[in-house]
């Protein structure tokens, strides 16, 4: 197991409530002329840092160490053979990664900047491990806290924290992408429990998942409602999409149910129509937006030590301006979003969150994270077209990371009518 | 005089400590679910108004009711004219809005970040008006309260403060625009004082200026210092240039000093090298990158009322999906460039700013604001052409935002420097 | 007037059909193998003028020293008062400027590529003064040619080529701008004539046209049709639009028509529905897509100069990167887009057009001319500001050309439609 | 083999003379109204088709046939494994594809705009294929035909034309991608003949090459000139670059060379220092600003059926603003682009070529394909990770082809040499 010691990360997580106040923004008091000379650290442009708590400082490092040490030395494996290692999933789980804002149920119960700093810190390595990571938290272990019964949790979360099992997300079908109220997946009461017919599409770590929270149509009420299958049950099968161009180190798989027989208990019971899928969805998003980040912190860090080392015409090519252009406006990209996301996870942790700002900061971080990781590709030259530079796998996995999830055009829409009050989908 | 009373707006810069410091940024300890309802804020995206203090919201609220109320009216002839009002300056001044972070002196004595928002107040209304604001706050007070003699600070402080006199600051020469180090004005050491040659230009406030910050280089030693230089002095002239395409509002001029002769006590002993100049310039920029988001805010306003009352195929064009995504893009870069002013504006206060923290907001949110502005321009159909519209003059604006005190492209390669530790100005 | 005689013009215009002929594209007998050494032009990067007739390269060097010594040094003080200069039209007719693709009465009956050359030409100097002549020549001019009696024809077109008389084009009404099917104003039939009510807006040269082409919906019958109204006539009257930001060299009003009466011989017998109408727009689009070059190429041509005299940092600003990368992309686009016009007007001579070509031509090179206008507008730093600079004012000007007769999103959904099939204006 | 018979191209390709000749770009005399209506072809916009000989035309069908009836099938399966199709080259030389402008040797002797048109169909397939063919056409067989002796065009050229053996071009050194002039790789004169020392990278074809044209700088004098190494000489090996992320049908390989001793004859003996390998690189890059706009095309007519038939909101998606404008804008910029380079074609063919002009379509080409693939990527939603929908495969394949035979930015800077006179590679 990996070195730093769940006893030893556990000790982070349990800091006194003292020191687990963020810090203020700013102490007026003491203004000061602003002119004295401050190093600039170019990994960190608007010195965030300050704005962590030491714990959320803490689980940083922890999730970098890991991740750093454990999970890059694998990704050009998985990349190149879209296998998918299942030790992953438990690692992630015993340095308490896992579903990390949940109080109790084995969970770390930390902030919600601090599970963005989780995700920043895996996508640094690659957006499917990311990706793995946030099903499991966002769209398995969250509707589950939120919407399960005392029973569900107790019986699934400890076992979901510590990546006993893994969970899949199924909510998109074949046919409703961008618009799931359309779905076609049906669950119909029978005898002591409930049929479940319809097929879902492009659902992360279906093929190897455990359990399912699945979306259906509930012919009763025709309400949308969540249902948690387990893998194994008569009619259920999820066989893999391979030759992905993007995110090939974590699975992706479709979803048929043929008259899939469930028991009673397998009902959400807190589950009240979409609004439940998009509040699954919205946590995913949020922890996405801070994802990218990473991805694309790792494209410049890697685009600028190459430029650093190459040499053309008898100089760095770092030298050259328009080398120093493409660096310095990624890198600017990285400190405003993360910012942004920032201050949306401190809403959210205040409960002062609306959707539309994730709507936000997953778009334009998303949005942001795909075209400068392109451009500081550039910085490659031909040396673009291998993986081992590792930029054009995250320039690759950053297509889908703006498209999943609400694709960048649907969230300038949700952004559009929250501003205009005009809803635009259809147009 | 402007309703709001000097002694109102004083209460507010006068409230007690506690109440003055920063929002705490989360209370982790009340950690939500996220999934609660809250409405979302179309002017204030991503709640920012939530990291600020009472009396920052205060300064704000007078700040623009001033401006909208004070300003709004009387920009549309000053830009058709070209003619300064001399009434701004002074209003601002009971106002409490000029030099507004220097403690005494008959300053307010406020943080960066509320100074940040007045400078988004006034360029709401039009950056020429903001222009003139920063100059005397940023490139004249600053650098007087910095780097002037306690008698230098009393003598002109104070009535700068109260808008009586107006400053310029003159470092730009004709032949010198991203490279001041190759400065050519010169001060020479005669009896009594100094004798001043050369000549500045696309300074503004210049022309009506009644005290100029002039930076010379120093025949005795070659250093760069600055000096007071008086309307009025003989050989000094400050003709103004007109015709200008942007920044109508504020005045813009050269300045010729021809063996003008000042006093022993007009040199700010304090300065040292172009390093004085350059925080100047830096206090400067930090303002410019509040001011030009104000800018942007009123564009996508006044676009999105537009687009909500012109109908076009029997629907408002707020309905179409091509008018949502530019208003969508835009408001988002209001939302995030903002959180980065502020917390380089918090960063400030504590001392804790390294300059190029001021080129990332500087150059990111004045680029940025200058591609919206064009964007939602386009909003406005063949009304973009009419003055009364407002954000053909704001884009107009803004082009010369994102040039002075450093062009985007000569910020790129600051932090370019900052990243790869490879200076690239002159390839 | 102007030294190239009429006479000599004629010459030119008159040459035998075995010199008009368009050269060939190629003459694959002698392929060659490429390899030995051209000199680039990079005023003509891909070798337009191989493809232009010894007439067409004529025509555009009479216009070209027409326009760079009668009309640039008038275009400053233009721009300066927003004054029509009224003798600027016969000095074009002079030259046989206006209307000269039409064969006859007095008119040059020249290629539509050398019609092209010519719009180039003058807006080369002003985006305003190519608004004047395209009004005239495109939206006055072709549909009198196109759709009037004989006795129209000879009324008003050989007037109308020598410039003796100005007209103007009403189409757009002040709620109808991209979607002109919903027009308001009516023609009503009444004895021996027509009574016209409505009111049209942003129509160039109205305040000072000598004749007016309107369109209005006829009640009788509720189709679109043209009349022409001319000056003076009561009920009639054109106040200007002032204070514009863009094209303030040529005039632009309202028309309002209050029961205006008009004679029979006043109907325009050819017309048929918007149709008609349309057929005029593409005429003055195709004009345009090829004018907008003639500005960025202006842009660049004084960029460039710019750039090789201002040193920074002891060299010419031309030999830094970020420099020659705006002007490589800028000067590129103008060399691919003249190409595309040109084409377009082979095809518009031998009857191949399809009017989404036209829309192809006009939203590419006026969106390219705009975008790469204000890139290089960023090269001359603060003095973008000044109008003494000129390409400032190319900005402001492409910023109309992009938008009227057509906006850049409207020509996206015209040419979208002609892929899809689908018709998604009002989306 | 495939069913066009090599004798039914050749009659294609033995037109009589007349009718070789390219169609006038006009026909003045007979100059309509345009107001005809013409049916717009999206799939030829501008109607390139009229531009074009019958010879031409036929070439074209015949290469559309083969690409698509033979390579597209294959071309997945390639994509997934890497591994290269032995039997493409000989089947494309049968068709008379490969060195199809060169006169004699069994060659077909056609214009360059035929060559280019072949490279557009083939990378209408893959980017991969086209690659392998222009490496043998433009880098193998043009310098055998430009600098060889005659002994070597005849024992090399016609097993060329025909496929039966493949070429490889050994240029790009490790250290040494933009920059060629600090080549390292040696030739050294011995007793009758050469030993070459060095090592090339990212050479196309390279592992599975017959024979490799390796540029060398001679000892003797210090010029660099170009060698044929025959595949199993002792000392050459070229072991492939696996796992690539572009091209990867495609093979790409290393050339080490370590102590090659090749005869007296392996010399070209036309070659004259880097100009000549310059003049291969511009014959390539002149057939990639052809071959990626037929990759662009297959992007957006996928995208443009798939927006048919994916129906979202119960809507096809075709339907939406957003969408239109993303095909409009990408088809535009095919048809403009393609007319670009047919005039290059024709001035090459013409001897009128300058080598600048093919920077400009090389480079405004390749940077267009790449940016319009994304874009069009993106209205597959999560499809676009499907390599089954081929989007993202050429769009992985057009970030390298933006990058190879000169960078993007390297072509900037070679047009903006151009421009001002000044060299700023090294800046």
């Amino acid at each position: 197991m990996f070195g730093i010691s769940r006893h030893t990360l556990y000790r982070n997580l349990c800091l006194r409530n003292a020191e687990r106040k963020a810090p203020l923004f700013s102490r007026c008091a003491s203004t000061t002329s602003g002119s004295k000379s401050v190093k600039f650290d170019w990994e960190d442009p608007l010195n965030m840092d300050s704005l962590l708590t030491e714990e959320e400082k803490a689980i940083r490092e922890s999730a970098n160490a890991y991740c750093q040490e454990k999970l890059m030395p694998r990704v050009l494996r998985g990349w190149r053979t879209e296998e998918f290692d299942p030790a992953v999933i438990p690692e992630m789980g015993a340095l308490g990664l896992l579903g990390p804002t949940i109080q109790g149920y084995g969970c770390a119960g930390v902030s919600n900047v601090a599970y963005g700093l989780i995700a920043r810190e895996i996508e640094r390595v690659d957006s499917g491990y990311r990706s793995t990571a946030s099903v499991q938290s966002s769209l398995v272990m969250h509707p589950l806290h939120e919407f399960g019964s005392e029973a569900q949790k107790e019986k699934y979360l400890p076992r979901l924290a510590r990546g006993e099992i893994l969970g899949a997300f199924g909510l998109t079908e074949p046919n409703h992408g961008s618009d799931p109220a359309s779905m076609e997946t049906t669950a119909e009461e029978v005898d002591g429990g409930f049929i479940i017919n319809g097929s879902k599409t492009w659902i992360s770590n279906a093929p190897v998942a455990d359990v399912h929270v699945i979306w259906a149509r509930c012919k009763w009420d025709n309400k949308v409602r969540g249902f948690i299958l387990e893998k194994g049950t008569r009619g259920l099968s999820a066989p893999p999409i391979k030759n992905k161009i993007s995110l090939r180190v974590s699975l992706t798989g479709s979803i048929f149910m043929d008259n899939v027989r469930v028991p009673q208990d397998s009902l959400l019971p807190g589950t009240k129509g979409l609004g439940s899928a998009f509040s699954c969805l919205n946590s995913a998003r949020y922890g996405i937006s801070w994802g990218v980040m990473g991805a694309l912190e790792d494209c410049v860090a890697r685009a600028r030590s190459y430029a650093l080392e190459r040499h053309q015409f008898k100089r760095p090519i770092a030298s050259f301006q328009l080398i120093q252009k493409k660096l310095a406006e990624a890198q600017s990209e990285v400190a405003i979003g993360l910012l942004a996301s920032l201050q949306v996870g401190r809403l959210k942790d205040q409960g002062l969150l609306a959707p539309e700002m994730v709507s936000l900061v997953k778009k334009n971080n998303c949005g942001k994270a795909l075209q400068h990781a392109r451009s500081v590709l550039d910085i490659l030259g031909g040396n673009a077209a291998s993986d081992e530079y590792h930029i054009a796998r995250h320039a690759s996995n950053l297509q889908i990371t703006n498209t999943y999830e609400g694709t960048n055009d649907v969230h300038a829409l949700i952004l559009g009518k929250a501003i205009t009050g005009i809803q635009a989908f259809a147009n």
